[in-house]
């Protein structure tokens, strides 16, 4: 389906071509553009909210920046779709997110425009910040370097280290907040409501016209205005300190709250601070959704909605006949409350993800044992360490890929301690269309070097409302992994009678003679496909879900070190140092020698596309598995 | 040699023997136990400056709160002395940081009143509101929850989360911020100006007597203090408002700035403060080694000063007479140096760790190409990967077990975008005496999972410099991690011409026969040792320092598996996925089926000890490494 563009956005190829534009087109533009979006992504779905609320701070930033030597870094980047629409990307943009298509974030490999690629929250003031200090060292005076940043990314911490770097780093950085109260689910904290009382205060709302009324009065001496800011600085800086302002706190210069929405004013806002050297702060407030009234409305469901029908707003379904598999999501979310109702000491913690992690369900029913503690995986950690030293069980839900931020928490401060926390990884392996920012690659490798930890992943949903019941257990010590894909499961049936796993018991799927074949996680589906397969080929392959990375399951490894002489191991996570080497250090030190051929995510950046796509790219998909085990048994000698 | 306390500090073997204390009697204890404190470290060396700076409020807090039922929890943990010898620990203080001897960090295995284990900094924000929040479910409505933090460690990113939480909470959390301007090196950043200018602001200083007016009202009326105070709490909060007050934006009533070193004043403001519920913040000025005055002077020397004259405060040095190798990170610090004179494009970035690391030996050269960015390893790295975007080669030295800390911004910053940023982890392996929180143990193995990645150790201060000299060398890409231990290496003459070695060679120390050993960095001297050990014993025993874990040598790893049958690998990481692990996925992937053996840190968390203690202990200093070939031989039928 061939979307086309309006009129003026259709002349544009480049911010050059902005540039060409009169202002009084830019508000047409902006509706263009907005609609372009809303176009492709009704029909190609994608990220949705987050992109309509930036639509004007877009075309307002390369209209009056000179980007790309002007360096505009996108914190998160799900925003930046009409940044790629304006960047020469408009043609490619119906690939957006789709297996060799452009990707859904910034990317340095994707264009020139892309000056930091993005995906996870709050890196921007820093990325910024090395480019303007770079900058400083190349005697670049005039270069700027923005980050665009939103309030829910602002909680992160790596914003704050940042911000308190650039407060007294004299470089030429901007920072634009682009507030608009959410990330993907509303956000809490206290800086939330600091934002929310600084944006209705009448003496702000004075403020901000005060401070423009003196930068307008800068503009208009021209070449003289830098030596009219010194002039003015301190008797604005002097006027904002008497405000109880966080940024100035950290020497920020902080300008603002202005409507995000009013494209003139923006660009004549962003035309003055050009012109005011050093670290400052421009505080927009958007609507996310802006211009889509289902979307303003209810903005988490909007955020990522699938393909829409954009006149009625209705988001399409897949039609499905018969009972589906639930979501692995879904299955932790309801089960979490389950096991919560029988044991008082269960609380829950999710780092900003209530919606995408299914702990909203909890959060609902059990508003004061679940919460939300904002982007803040670190926190998320220690604070759930905290819990546990209390007697509490934690169950800490963070995406494998975000659990890299709270890595030296785990080691830290709750496997050092030996505590009994409870994580669960979600959207482990490849996170699918997000790409490599978000695949949870690394995590079996990450964590099962520490030691008082447990890892597992489950094959099915029984299997992980298994292992959440026997995480919650009691034990002496020890952190206890639970990490599971993203998307569907295998059960329609899901609501099993839950049952306790000897920590560290794997189990058989099938017997067989010909060779071992040992899975970890969802991907013992494949192996399942895969035994078939070969069984249709007169191969008889034996099965193992080893449902542990850690402890291993000794005796089944024994058993298949003694009985087999080909083994083959399958993993949806990176290749070096994961579940397969694993299974060789096992080998190694109990002196068994069967050949292992290690299947997974080889030492390379994969990029996005569906979970299958990418599986059948790395060569574990059902044939892949397939194919290996008839090669393995083809140099041996035993198949044709 | 038997250090005596002073009189009062003699009766006290736990805070409640401190409660027995009339009020007039603490300035004379906290004389005493600053004396103890000097006698002790002056004598067995340790941290020092901390402690001096926090005995009022260690007093202060034991005197007032109700520990270990309520619950404190000590940021960093070196200020701790004070804690642990009021705590039950004098007795056995004087074998602080000693082998099998008391932690010198807060640890909970090792007393009830050390509510949270600690050594990283900035965590005692999220771990004691974890316990509020805990406290709160369980109704524990008066248990109190305080957690004692530097101005330093308030830079930490999790710091800042975890007040983005608090200000929400309404949990009972005492912050205290113990504002000395320093870490182990002054304090940078915006936070510490901000600080500077709160106290000595005549406002904030008129604010303080006002607020505390106030609270000794309230404080009065006794048991309807609570009541009073939401009456109050208005007008409080207002005034306070008025003020440019960073942690009221985040919602965290402030108090203060009070003088720490007044431990009247201390104890009633502490009190007053148990009747305030909510998340509030006291803000204590401190001196760091208070009443010590060469400590007070120069607070960087007098950190961890060593054994020292209590009298003439003259730090023993040990004798030598023969020329020693130098440090690492002298090697480190001269070598940055060096190079950066040559190439123009080398910058340091270090985490406030500018003496440690030796960044301070460029800092001073060239101020303007060294930056130390705080605490904050998240920002460090992503501050490095902004910087290589445009060109720089950033030199981002971070001790190894801090480099946890910028976890998820090595894979998403750096190593996705594929940027040449170079990492030096200093401190790799055991830390020594600092204990387990700050070996860097893991680093091996979670470095090598990660693509577009180079990991190398030099085993000799030659190699550390040819490997810095080839990591700035143009390349295609790729994050270069060089990691080394503290302390000093093996060549007194160490100022080597610098030459490259291409990525991923290592080389044959020794040629041998009966079985190879290989080994990765410094470690790879005691496997000299033992190779001379070996051939005492007939024993003819080749020796590989593979220099590099990624890439590995491949030409010389196909040489090993196809020549010999025993191979042992040598590292000082974590056994689980580090190096030998490299061996076996090779071995494995090729085809090879040597039997191998690895010799590392097991799966368990090793205390703290001098560097030889702890490698004895995990068996693989040279008599370890000796011991083991002979068992893998005798085993084999080769030997006795």
């Amino acid at each position: 389906m061939l979307i086309k563009p309006g009129p003026l956005l259709a002349q544009i190829d480049s911010p050059d071509d902005l540039k060409k534009l009169p202002p009084k087109d830019l508000v047409k533009l902006c509706d263009e553009l907005r609609q372009y979006i809303v176009d492709n992504v009704s029909v190609y779905g994608g990220h949705f909210g987050a992109s309509l609320g930036v639509v004007e701070l877009t075309v307002a930033l390369h209209y009056v920046f000179n980007t790309p030597h002007d360096q505009l870094v996108w914190d998160v980047g799900h925003q930046a779709y009409g940044h790629k629409i304006l960047t020469g990307r408009k043609e490619t943009f119906h690939t957006n997110r789709m297996y060799k298509g452009l990707s859904g974030f910034p990317k340095r490999k994707e264009s020139e425009y892309d000056a930091f690629g993005v995906g996870h929250s709050s890196t921007s003031i820093s990325a910024a910040l090395g480019m303007a200090m770079a900058s400083k060292h190349k005697g670049l005076d005039e270069k700027q370097h923005i980050a665009v940043i939103g309030d829910g990314a602002m909680t992160g911490g790596i914003s704050f280290e940042g911000m308190n770097h650039a407060g007294v780093s004299n470089s030429n950085i901007l920072i634009i907040l682009n507030d608009n109260c959410m990330s993907i689910d509303p956000n809490v904290g206290a800086l939330k409501d600091y934002l929310t009382d600084i944006t209705t205060s009448p003496t702000y709302n004075k403020l901000k016209d005060e401070v423009w009324n003196i930068l307008g009065k800068i503009s208009k001496f021209g070449k003289n205005a830098q030596e009219v800011v010194s002039g003015v600085e301190n008797s604005i800086k002097t006027f904002l300190l008497k405000q109880s302002n966080l940024f100035e706190s950290l020497n920020l210069r902080y300008f603002g709250p202005i409507d995000g929405h009013d494209i003139n004013h923006l660009t004549s806002v962003l035309e003055d601070l050009k012109d005011i050297k050093g670290p400052k702060l421009l505080h927009c407030v958007t609507v996310k959704g802006k211009g889509f009234p289902e979307a303003e409305k209810d903005q988490t469901k909007w955020h990522a909605p699938g393909k829409f029908d954009k006149i009625t707003g209705e988001i399409f379904k897949k039609a499905v006949e018969t009972p589906q598999p639930p979501k692995y999501q879904v299955v932790f979310g309801e089960t979490i409350v389950e096991l919560a109702k029988e044991n008082d000491k269960i609380v829950g913690v999710t780092p900003a993800m209530p919606s995408g992690s299914s702990m909203n369900i909890m959060m609902k029913e059990m508003p004061d044992r679940a919460f939300d503690v904002g982007i803040a995986e670190q926190h998320a950690v220690t604070f759930s360490a905290g819990l546990a030293t209390q007697g509490l069980i934690p169950f800490c839900n963070i995406y494998s890929t975000f659990m890299q931020r709270g890595y030296d928490q785990v080691i830290h401060d709750v496997c050092i301690q030996n505590l009994p926390v409870v994580f669960c990884l979600d959207r482990a392996g490849f996170a699918g269309a997000d790409g490599p920012t978000h695949h949870g690659a690394y995590d079996l490798a990450y964590m099962r070097c520490i030691p008082n930890m447990i890892v597992s992943a489950p094959m099915d949903e029984a299997d992980l409302r298994n292992l959440m019941y026997t995480s919650q257990l009691p034990r002496d010590g020890q952190a206890f992994t639970i990490r599971y894909p993203r998307g569907q499961g295998v059960m329609p049936e899901w609501r099993t009678e839950m049952k306790e796993i000897p920590i560290g018991e794997g189990r058989k799927i099938k017997e067989g003679n010909d060779l071992a074949i040992l899975t970890i996680g969802h991907i013992g589906n494949y192996a399942i496909d895969a035994c078939d397969m070969l069984a249709a080929e007169g191969v008889d392959a034996a099965h193992y879900d080893m449902r542990f990375v850690k402890p291993l399951d000794e005796e089944l490894l024994h058993e298949i070190g003694q009985r087999f002489d080909k083994v083959i191991t399958v993993e949806d996570g990176c290749i070096i140092g994961g579940f397969g080497s694993a299974v060789l250090e096992f080998m190694a030190d109990k002196g068994y020698q069967p050949q292992i051929t290690r299947m997974g995510i080889p030492d390379e950046i994969i990029e996005h596309g569906s979970q299958m796509e990418l599986h059948t790219e790395c060569g574990f998909h059902p044939e892949g598995i397939f194919e290996t085990a008839m090669q393995v048994l083809a140099v041996a000698g035993k198949t044709r």
